[in-house]
């Protein structure tokens, strides 16, 4: 059983070492791997308008994402997601609970769709899933994300509407 | 004769009246058209990499750019501008001389390319004038931008390698 909650400060201990791992491969996010603790913490908690966790019957963080605009002012009403798995829960759905969640969080909250800037041409597993859950490819960018191991490779952004 | 430079704190009082009256209009800028100076400070001087303006000889100020990463880490090699001519300066090159300008920049600050991420598909004059200068259209965003006067509107994402 899998619960999706608001994130609480207690959750930083086990959070920050999930962030690290997965920014430090540098193949799914633009956060240089060698970010600091207090860069991450802005970035996943400070900045975002809300971060929420994914945690078993346990209370052992599984995942985590957050839900930001996308844009100031006019552009506002397209919010920003960006979502990670612990790797020991790889597969098991989490990201798709997350996803579905955030969704309905973002129209809660007042936003009228979702914008994902840089998709990893490469991670194809989330590409698949994003599309599964009724993202389109609005775009190409060509070259924009340095690969920690291949080089520079495609970005796709990535747009859902999710009011009519 | 145009001149562009790099910005300058004595600058503000002639930019601020710019800015606030293009972001004022909420036809090609995401800015709320109610922003303050502090927030149009922070987002057109604190947070870009750097800021430049466009003068004529005698100092007047006809325009000004902004260019900074687009994203962090593994994507800050693609950069972001922004553009805002004077209305009296309209149609006489000077967006097309800051954009080339800035292109010759953001090399020179090693960027291998550019991204606008929000380009107003009404302001087609806008788009005409990136298309002429290099910049595809990479993608599409359904309704990203609430127009002032013409509500919900599609906005562009338009990008430009600068170096192969």
């Amino acid at each position: 059983m899998t619960t999706i909650r608001p994130y609480q400060p207690a959750d930083w201990a086990a959070l920050w070492p999930l962030l690290r791992a997965t920014f430090e491969r540098g193949d799914t996010y633009a956060y240089a791997p060698s970010s600091s603790e207090e860069e991450i913490h802005r970035a996943w908690i400070e900045v975002p308008a809300a971060t929420f966790v994914a945690c078993d019957a346990a209370g052992t963080l599984l995942g985590t994402y957050t839900l930001k605009p996308n844009q100031p002012g006019l552009g506002a009403h397209v919010c920003n997601c960006g979502y990670v798995v612990a790797p020991s829960s790889s597969g098991q759905g989490i990201a798709t609970l997350m996803c579905e969640h955030s969704q309905a969080q973002a129209v809660a909250m007042g936003f009228r769709a979702m914008q994902f800037n840089l998709v990893v041409s490469t991670n194809t597993r989330a590409v698949r899933l994003w599309q599964h859950l009724g993202f389109a490819v609005a775009g190409t960018l060509p070259g924009a994300f340095h690969h920690a191991t291949l080089g520079y490779v495609d970005a796709l952004v990535m747009f859902k509407q999710l009011v009519k």
